[in-house]
C-alpha cells in the first residue's frame, strides 16, 4: 500500500500541478504524484500533447480508465477514476491541497481515506533549484529591460504648459499607452504579462490599481511589471516609482523613506531570520517616519501590504513576508516590495527579487535607477 | 432569516466572483449574496480601490470583520469572518460552487448549513443581457481583425526554394514570430491574450498544441486568438485554419469536410435544441466521412474535442456543447468550432461565436475567408 498525493485543477491556475508535468492545460484534469512518480488522466482533447509534452511518469486516458472502472459503485465519473487508480496503485489514503474542489471531496470523503497537507503544497516548491532560480533571474532580467524601457519613453515624454499631462511622439501618454508598449515588448522576448501596472497621481495610491488616462508631471508613476516567461512558467517582478519634473519635499521624502526601508530589509536577508521579523522591522520603521497604516476618511493609508510575497511558477507563492512566520532558509525567492501609500499623495513601491543564499541573499533583479526624470 | 451565496476565490480566475463585482484581485477573498445584494470582504491592500471601483453593494474591511468577530470560537480566520457575517445577516445557510475550497467547506460544514448548488453557480451568467452580447462582439470582432492580420502576414510570407519554411521580411517565420504578433496587436487594441495558438504540421494535431518553430509552405496552420477585453473581461473566440501554397487533395477533403460540419452545426441552432445532439451530430457526420474517433499508436485521432463551450466572463463556461445534455435557450453565447485532426496530415479547426436568437441564431464572430494564401 502507498500513500498519494492528488489534485483535480487546471494547471493553467495550479502551478504546483504544473510543477508535477511541466503541462499547460487550461480545463482541470487528474493527477497523481506516488513517492516520484507522477500519473497524469486527461481527456482525448489533451492525450497527445500530454504524451509527448509533458514530464508526466504516466499518461492515461479519461476515457480508457473511465472504461476500466465501469465496476465502481459511484454516480461521479470523476471519483469512479480515482476509486479505479486507488485500487490499481493500491493507495492506502490521498492527500489534497486546501483548495481542493470541495464537492469532489465531499463525495471522495465518505469512500476513501482522504486528508489535508496544506504544508506540503505550499512548500514543495519553495526551495528553488540551480535551474529555477536561472529562469527566474531571465525573467527578472526581462522585467528590468521593460522597466529601462518604460523609463526611457517617459524621460523622452515631455509636458505642456497649458496642462500638466506627459506627451510622447506628440500624443497623451496615457496609463493604457505605456501598459501596452511594455506588454508588446516582453511579448516580444517571450514574456507574457496580465495587469501590468502604469498608475499615477491618485490611482497609484491603491497598490493593485492597474491605471488608466493620461499620466501627469510632478507626481508619482508606478510602474509594477510581472512577466511570465513562455514556455518555462517562471515569473520576474519588478516595481519602480518614477516622478516626471520637479518633486516636491513631501515626495522626496516618502520616497526616500521606501528606498532607505528596502535596502534595509535586504540587508536583513539571511536564513534564520523570520518573515515576520521583517514585517514587523518594515512596520516600525514607517511608523516611527509617521507613514504607519491608518484610516483616513474610511480608506487606508500608509503602509497597507505586506513586504512580499513568494516567487516562481506563481506569481502569489510562498513563502508571504507578511504577519505569518516562516524561518528562512537557503534558496527561497522572495519579492521585497515595501510601499507607502496616501490617498492626496499617490504611493511609492519599490520591488525587487531575492533568493536567501547560505550568508544573505543575492538579488535576482537589478535595476539601479534615478527616480526623477 | 436569508439565504446566501458564499465565494471564497480570486476574481482574476473565478469569473463568477467578477461577475458579482465587476472587480479584479489577483488574490482571493470573500464576498456573499444575498438576494440582489452583493458584499465583498477585502484586505487592506485592495480596499480603497474595491471600494471606490467595484459593483459590490457593500464593501467591508477583512481586519475590521475579524476585529468585530473576535467571540468567534473557531480558529481559522476566514471562519470566524464567515460565521460573523451569518450573525451579523441572519444567514440561515450558505450556499457554494462545486469548487469552493476544500478545506475551508471541511471546518464550515461543522459549524454552519453549508450546501452544494452547482447549477446556480454555472447557469447564473448563460443568459448574457444585450450589454454583455455587446462586449462579446466587440472581442470577437478584435479577434477577427487579429486573424485578418496574421492572414495578411502570411499571405505576404513566401518559400525558399531550398527548404518549406515561411519567411516573412527576409526571416523564417516561426509560431512564435507570428503569435507574438497577434498578441500585440490585441494588445495594442486593449485586447489581452494568453496562450493563442499558432501551431502548423504535425503540431496542429495537438488542438491545445501553442506552436514552436519554423511555419511551414503547403501545410495546415491553425491560428485559434482569444482575447480578454480590459477592462470589461468578456472573451472573444475564433479560429482560422490556413496554408500557404499548393493544398494536397486530402487536405482539401480533410478542410472541406470540417467547414461543411461547422455550417450545418450552426444551422441546426436554436432554442429547443438540444447541445448533445449537436455533438451526436458532428460525431456521426465525421463519421459517415471517416473521420470518426480512432486511437492509432496510442494517440487519439479524428473529432477528438467537443463542438464547443461558453464564451462570457470565462473562456470555457456553461453551456458546454459536448456528451452533456443542455436544451438552447435565447441569450445562451457559445462557440462552435468542430476540428479533425490526425498525426501526419495536422489539424482543422474552424470557429466562431454565436448567439443563439428566438428563431435561431445569430454569429457574432465574422471572418469569412480564403484558406488556401
Amino acid at each position: 500500500m502507498v500513500e498519494a498525493y492528488l489534485i483535480y485543477a487546471s494547471s493553467d491556475r495550479e502551478p504546483n500541478l504544473f510543477y508535477w508535468g511541466h503541462f499547460r492545460a487550461p480545463d482541470p484534469f487528474l493527477a497523481l504524484k506516488i513517492n516520484e512518480k507522477t500519473i497524469a488522466v486527461v481527456s482525448t482533447l489533451e492525450y497527445g500533447r500530454c504524451k509527448k509534452g509533458s514530464t508526466f511518469s504516466e499518461v492515461l486516458l479519461w476515457s480508457d480508465v473511465l472504461q476500466a472502472a465501469v465496476d465502481q459503485a459511484v454516480e461521479n465519473n470523476c471519483c469512479k477514476i480515482i476509486l479505479h487508480l486507488q485500487k490499481a496503485y493500491q493507495i492506502s489514503s490521498f492527500t489534497i491541497p486546501d483548495d481542493f474542489p470541495a464537492h469532489l471531496y465531499e463525495t471522495l470523503r465518505k469512500l476513501v481515506p482522504i486528508k489535508f497537507d496544506a504544508v506540503y503544497f505550499q512548500t514543495q516548491r519553495q526551495f528553488k533549484s540551480a535551474s529555477e532560480v536561472e529562469q527566474i533571474k531571465t525573467a527578472c532580467q526581462l522585467t528590468s529591460q521593460a522597466i529601462l524601457y518604460a523609463r526611457t519613453i517617459l524621460k523622452k515624454s515631455c509636458t505642456d504648459t497649458s496642462q500638466p499631462f506627459l506627451y510622447y511622439r506628440r500624443k497623451v501618454l496615457t496609463s493604457e499607452r505605456l501598459r501596452s508598449a511594455i506588454e508588446c515588448y516582453c511579448l516580444k522576448k517571450g514574456g507574457h504579462c496580465a495587469g501590468t501596472i502604469v498608475s499615477c497621481s491618485q490611482q497609484a495610491a491603491d497598490p493593485h490599481c492597474e491605471g488608466t488616462g493620461p499620466l501627469r508631471a510632478n507626481e508619482f508613476i508606478v510602474i509594477d511589471v510581472f512577466p511570465q516567461l513562455n514556455p518555462s512558467g517562471y515569473y520576474g517582478d519588478m516595481t519602480r516609482t518614477f516622478l516626471k519634473g520637479v518633486a516636491s519635499l513631501r515626495q522626496k521624502r516618502l520616497f526616500l523613506c521606501v528606498q532607505a526601508c528596502q535596502k534595509e530589509l535586504i540587508r536583513r536577508i539571511r536564513p534564520g531570520v523570520n518573515t515576520k521579523d521583517l514585517m514587523q522591522f518594515a512596520q516600525n520603521y514607517f511608523e516611527q517616519k509617521g507613514f504607519g497604516l491608518r484610516k483616513t476618511k474610511g480608506i487606508c493609508e500608509g503602509f497597507i501590504h505586506s513586504v512580499g510575497h513568494g516567487l516562481g511558477l506563481g506569481l502569489h507563492e510562498y513563502p508571504s513576508v507578511g504577519i505569518n512566520s516562516v524561518l528562512l532558509e537557503p534558496n527561497m525567492v522572495f519579492t521585497v516590495e515595501p510601499g507607502l501609500y496616501f490617498h492626496e499623495l499617490g504611493g511609492v513601491r519599490i520591488e525587487d527579487v531575492v533568493q536567501v543564499t547560505s550568508t544573505g541573499c543575492q538579488l535576482l533583479s537589478r535595476c539601479p535607477y534615478q527616480w526623477i526624470l
